[in-house]
């Protein structure tokens, strides 16, 4: 199974693909998404989705992952990473990929074992669990291979054979949250 | 000169054309996309977005105005709401449009003359300004066309001849509200 997390922002975007077979995983590849910060909004979130919808094509994942934020600053940060979140989920759809969303409590619980571990140990276990040298720079790329894990998680290994392409009417948030786990 | 208002929103996004000389002001067309709420919002961005670049491939406007909404209740409202504007105005940019943005009381002012009229206040002279027998419906309907006006008004007569495309770099929600008035 092929999953594709995203760390949407709206300068910097990252992803991260990983193959897995539910219990061992393997970097497909990762990075980040630079927008120009003195770009005007609509610019960005051009670029944004012209970027993801790209990555998508080339990677032709089974499912995205995308962190549910519901933790923003304030409301003004909330709207602008809607924005940037909103042409993000857009890409996937398009792409006819379902969409599946963990709040960040749930991703440091499923990679770390701990929902409140600390930014940094999630890194160090996105390092562990993909065997890689170093941690995945930058660190927004780090993110979205730890929200992707998250995923490869809680479906479990049954999960493996599970490429199907969920139908429309199934192609839920709160379906995918509300019976996660198949282990 | 072509002006294309929307209001957006994840359920229900209005939207309001009018041609303008700066003064007078004729409907070209108004509405509003309805989505089903009980779609996951992954489908509804798609709706949305697929909508508006239908209505703006027909209308080809000289101009986008969107609602500049930091008044949302609360943060999961204002992330929700994001998501909802931010593929209005990708589908916006991507149709080559600039896009212009407005606060609710710069739309007041500029409609109605008074900065906290009341909604009622404001679809009174959208119906007004835009000689029509009855309030453009649903409301969402109305509230876009007001941007739209908000528009007309604050670019003036001088804007008439002024359809020229904006270049990229220019195009900056910012930009349009830094030199708003030309009159």
């Amino acid at each position: 199974m092929r999953i594709f997390g995203i760390d949407p922002g709206s300068v910097r975007t990252g992803y991260g693909c990983v193959d897995t077979d539910g219990t061992r995983h393997r970097l497909v590849s990762a990075g980040a998404l630079a927008m120009s910060s003195t770009a005007a909004l609509p610019d960005r979130l051009l670029d944004i989705h012209r970027g993801l919808t790209r990555l998508l094509h080339e990677a032709s994942p089974d499912c995205v992952v995308v962190e549910n934020l519901f933790h923003a600053r304030n409301v003004r940060s909330a709207l602008v990473l809607g924005h940037a979140r909103g042409v993000a989920v857009l890409a996937a759809v398009e792409a006819g990929v379902p969409v599946v969303e963990y709040t960040p409590a749930e991703v440091k619980q499923a990679v770390v074992g701990y929902g409140r571990a600390e930014k940094g140990q999630l890194q160090q276990m996105v390092k562990l669990l993909l065997g890689l040298d170093t941690v995945p720079s930058p660190h927004d790329a780090a993110d979205a291979l730890a929200v992707a894990i998250c995923h490869a998680h809680l479906q479990g290994p049954a999960a493996g054979v599970a490429s199907r392409r969920v139908p429309r009417h199934e192609r839920s948030w709160r379906h995918a949250r509300v019976a996660p786990a198949r282990r």
